[in-house]
């Protein structure tokens, strides 16, 4: 047997997607068959009961990497030598909240993580931001993790990324494996892009012309408003296929792939003319070495307009925490 | 990529245990990362809807395995052509429902489902049964499906055998990949039977030798009440958990596995002093070419009258449904 262990924090951890991704992570999902796991459930004190029961069926698996589950509502105990962190927790939008109300109590929220995660975790962590909204969420506990590197910080846009790329198969008739170049610039929210100009079909390497038409009218808001889709059938909102999203987009963080991805991350030049200081989606390679926006896309005339407009959301959403940044 | 293709059929496909279930299967946990996955996701027609929805989830996963996905309440639809079937679905105990009355609704469920599988399943199906109550679902499903032999049914004790592992991995201080030879007897439910008592260290080969009292009245009542402590805890039953426990059961019927399982099966012999004629746990080898009961171990004196009890609950299910036999 390995000696290899792993630390792995989750906030939320009495939630549903938490729920989605832990038993998966815990069969070997993330980092192998080699490698144990201790696992840090993290939840306000309110569920720790509940965080309980999931460590009971947690232990009830019987897996053979599991090496330890430890419930806590104590966010330095919780982040304590972390190697990889999944902040699935933030405060859902309650009655007759604003927007700006929302923004506020999840920035408060965020830069308390921050500052733990900062003064716990072990210098190399990996972290990534699910809890919406996402990205602004990112660049709040970014800016109170001074000691970790922005890059260590990611927002999910795996869950998009893999619907927008599932629909252009179904549409192109494409398997959806050998779908390439399909990826989404911008926010977590109803303003991202989804972008399939560039998409090459794997099997033959020919690009595939996606009618533009049926791109911006269908494809587009079709993607944009998916959750609320889900949840219209569902009744609840998307919690499997977010833990999915999750964990492969953590584990191309670890280990690499070979597909452009898109990841929620730190723009620091503004090469495809997005501000800087913003956690926005790019086309991104992974490497085992980190992660790296690709630059070799060009911005159709058609989406330009989309993206300022993403771009400018995010904007907004600095502008109403920037007190707390 | 492979042209190998199963068909999977899961009833009570609206259900947590379902939810928990499918994205792993999807992502390759049962049949490996060569073989392409069809779903027929079957539940009543009032819960399509909700289907539907997780059909919307599996494909927003983009799976490169999934193949198709099929929502349907027609059994016949649903079980066509199945290579391996999950019965999640089982009618739950509504207030002031007498114990017979649960028996005989689903015995009624099941009798239907064995029939549509025996006229629409691949004919080398596997069918695991982890409805309650499990067991007598599995004999009631068994002789409605003439044409498929009853070792291709089964129903789930793994959840039960893993639980049991586990704890006994706590007490004693063995990993839990390194307990052998811990299994449970009889029926899914409280009176089912863990037995620890030919427990052998693998990592050292030496037995281990258990304290009587402690196994008699502290680790058989727990394991027989975990259900229970997890709804106490969770405020939900358990569904991640048995949908590992599902998948571990039937991949290790499809491939094999080195240790000794719990496995509910049809009991033709007595060699264990057992009726015949019930859906009954064994100590169980499995391998691809199907499993056997292990007859190596010997039912140790403090366990029998436990064994004999559960055996006569089970006597009593099947007779209370005899009429429908």
């Amino acid at each position: 047997m390995t000696n290899n262990v792993k630390n792995i924090s989750i906030t939320g951890a009495a939630g549903n997607i938490a729920y989605s991704a832990v038993f998966r992570i815990a069969s070997g999902e993330l980092y192998g068959k080699d490698t144990k796991i201790n696992f840090k459930l993290i939840d306000i004190s309110d569920f720790e009961k509940k965080m309980f029961g999931v460590k009971l069926e947690l232990l009830d698996c019987a897996f053979p990497l599991l090496n330890s589950v430890e419930v806590t509502s104590d966010l330095n105990k919780g982040f304590g030598d972390a190697d990889c962190i999944f902040l699935f927790g933030a405060k859902p939008r309650g009655k007759g909240m604003e927007r700006k109300d929302l923004l506020e109590s999840n920035a408060n929220i965020f830069s308390i993580q921050g500052k733990a995660i900062n003064d716990n975790a072990n210098k190399n962590v990996k972290v990534i931001v699910v809890g919406n909204p996402a990205n602004t969420n990112a660049l709040i506990l970014s800016k109170n993790a001074k000691n970790i590197n922005p890059s260590q910080i990611t927002s999910m846009m795996r869950l998009d990324h893999d619907r927008a790329k599932a629909l252009v198969a179904e549409k192109t008739g494409i398997e959806c494996s050998n779908v390439k170049n399909s990826f989404v610039w911008g926010n977590h929210s109803s303003t991202q892009v989804p972008d399939i100009t560039n998409i090459i079909n794997a099997a033959s390497g020919e690009s595939i012309i996606v009618d533009s038409d049926w791109m911006v009218n269908d494809f587009i808001p079709r993607i944009q408003k998916r959750g609320a889709e889900i949840i219209s059938y569902r009744g609840l909102s998307s919690a499997a296929s977010a833990a999915n999203a999750a964990i492969s987009h953590m584990k191309d963080l670890l280990f690499g792939s070979k597909d452009i991805l898109s990841v929620g991350q730190y723009s620091c030049d503004n090469k495809y003319d997005i501000d800087t200081d913003l956690f926005f989606s790019f086309p991104t390679n992974c490497s085992e070495g980190g992660h790296l926006i690709n630059y070799d896309f060009e911005i159709k005339n058609d989406l330009r307009k989309f993206i300022k407009e993403t771009e400018r959301e995010l904007l907004e959403e600095r502008d109403a925490i920037k007190h707390l940044l």
